[in-house]
């Protein structure tokens, strides 16, 4: 690939932050050429010859051979990277929403087309994840991806309990520092987690899961006696996505609050870091530690996958054609702890085993076996409720 | 390229351990043909048709299409590596004494020949420290590449710190574990990791230093005032081997036991684990942590080069061709902990300026800053004294 010239779609924490990269980066043979933005009226740090609000000055300029893509809105995301495939335009895309939904389709106009679409950025921010899992990870030894992959809502767990600030304080500070939305119930109610999942899972086990498919249970319900619960057991609690490969045949794959005990790798991710255990049959745990969010990590992984396109690459999406691959399954066993209040749990969730059940005038919790199609079934009877629930890692999923 | 038909040279516990991971995974589309060993008339695990002595039987056979190396004997590993890039036949390497040794030549030996070389399991086991330095950190944002890249002399360590374990017994623990060898001092002087250190600098930034050109400390001077001196500061001492960019022209390198501090990502990397911090100037830290050596992670790396190689994955070696590239300096600053006993080290080594100096009956100590260059003018002189040096981070490399 010749000289890389970019239109890139949005220009706000990331978008900037790919500029100042680029800017830094002597070695990089790539220049922004134009900067699709929603609202041209905004002040700009750029002179205003850069910037368009019509895609078509992208999409259409002959002499954009690369669209990067880092806008908020998954829809027009989804419109932009199809159209640029569609042109034959290679693509690099930070949105992980998007990604989740449509990576079945966007696989195919892949191939369709001969473009390229990367986008390692989406998941865990300057952390090599996907291309790791992609090229390194590239066997069937794998047996588990398990992590912390939303950094927002690990900043407040943090403050919660290595600083035992209140949840709404931490919240609060977490807001405050720009490390969590106004609206924050995409990053704590554990949806960011579960897309980079959906993403990571492709790459993992050559499988896509619908992200409906997968149970999902955030902490903005956590309560001081969860807090309490977890001190009082030395664990800390933290909210975990994770696949895992239960046999040759099967896998499974949830985003939930788990008590973590301190012998774990993950134990020791706080504030806004990620980390991911990669785990296989001969090589262990693999632990890999970074930011993973932010304007300038999430800009430098970007940049990795511009360079890597202009050398070429693309991913190979070799596990999805493995023979004898996993499939998904939600008749997994899992130990959980549900704290409730109103809703009255024991009648709500059908348990396999209760293990502890404890009534006081401030709390009630039940520890006890259940499906994870349990959960799944069950999902909408709990949503909204003052309901917490945590899963205590058993045999299977034990190790990471 | 298609299946992939392996001419393996060595059976022990690295050679062993990839027959072992081959077999597990059932994607790899790749066996084993022949198996040159040393000894023929060692009882081998598999059937006496594998086996021959003669290397000729590899690298004559055209059936042959990948060449696997992981040989203890440098020498010859170097003749084998050459001789069959030079009959165009790609190669794995896990010996890093012969890749430290030749890498310059062994690239040039690719570009004429056309052939592959892939030596990721050479360099931390199986953690993917090389391909990710070579292509996800292959921009010059680069700082700094740190890190524990020996097993054994971090088990000895971590025994003396973490279990009051005496250096003699923490070594004869580690020689019965297998995690060091008889004559450990390959390990504990340092040499494993400069080699490692070497091969990472090329793809990191694009040099090539040759292994003497480097200074490089172990820790089998270690006494038990040094321990003590470390726990009263509440540090552990580690060996650490660091490439660090200086400025824009300049980086630096070098092998030896430091002062680490509960803060850094290194401190908690104990027992057999290495772990390694790279540092960039958009992307902040990336730590990466796992099992730097045994039979099956080594293997499970060697494995990820070959299907690396079937998918006709070779190293671009891209940093080699930046310009501005920094050059190699030993003109830089540091400060040290040296402790002496008869060598009067104030007399021996030329301070530029000295913190503290203490001589007691059981031990004396000197902390001051000196010259790099200074060191590798002087390491002659104090090689073989009882004499213990560790590095304490200062500005420039207090970011780890």
């Amino acid at each position: 690939m010749s000289k890389i010239k970019i239109g890139l779609f949005g220009f706000g924490v990331v978008g900037s932050g790919i500029y100042e990269v680029l800017r830094k980066s002597k070695n990089a043979d790539a220049e922004i050429v134009k900067i699709c933005v929603a609202d041209l009226s905004k002040p700009r740090t750029l002179e205003a010859s850069y910037f368009t609000d019509d895609p078509q000055d992208i999409l259409s300029n002959p002499e954009i051979n690369l669209v990067v893509e880092v806008i908020n809105d998954a829809d027009a995301a989804y419109t932009i990277v199809k159209s640029a495939l569609e042109r034959g335009k290679n693509v690099v895309s930070g949105s992980k929403t998007m990604l989740a939904q449509h990576l079945d389709e966007l696989i195919e106009l892949q191939n369709k087309y001969g473009a390229a679409l990367l986008y390692d950025a989406s998941s865990c921010g300057s952390i090599p994840v996907i291309r790791n899992l992609e090229e390194y990870y590239d066997n069937d030894l794998l047996l588990e991806v398990k992590g912390i992959l939303n950094g927002s809502s690990n900043y407040i767990l943090s403050r919660v309990f290595d600083h035992k600030s209140s949840y709404a304080d931490a919240l609060r500070q977490a807001q405050e520092l720009g490390f969590a939305e106004k609206d924050p119930s995409f990053d704590i109610d554990g949806f960011d987690s579960l897309f980079k999942l959906v993403i990571i899972t492709v790459h993992a086990l050559g499988a896509y899961v619908r992200p409906e498919r997968i149970f999902t249970y955030g902490i903005s319900t956590i309560h001081e006696s969860d807090i309490s619960y977890a001190r009082e057991k030395s664990v800390k609690i933290k909210l975990v996505a994770q696949v895992v490969k239960i046999s040759d045949e099967s896998f499974t794959m949830f985003v939930m609050p788990e008590f973590v005990s301190p012998s774990r790798y993950i134990y020791s991710v706080d504030d806004e870091y990620n980390g991911v255990v990669i785990r296989g049959e001969c090589y262990d745990r693999q632990f890999m530690f970074g930011k993973g969010a932010g304007s300038l990590p999430t800009a430098s992984s970007i940049l990795s996958d511009i360079m890597a396109l202009q050398h070429d690459y693309r991913y190979g999406y070799k596990k999805l054609h493995f023979h004898d691959k996993p499939e998904y399954t939600t008749d997994v066993k899992l130990k959980i702890y549900v704290r409730y209040n109103e809703t009255d749990i024991p009648s709500v969730l059908d348990f396999l085993s209760v293990e502890e059940q404890y009534t006081g005038r401030e709390s009630k919790y039940v520890i006890g076996e259940i499906l994870l199609s349990e959960l799944i079934a069950k999902r909408e009877s709990i949503r909204g409720k003052d309901v917490f629930i945590a899963n205590i890692p058993m045999f299977f999923i034990n190790r990471d």
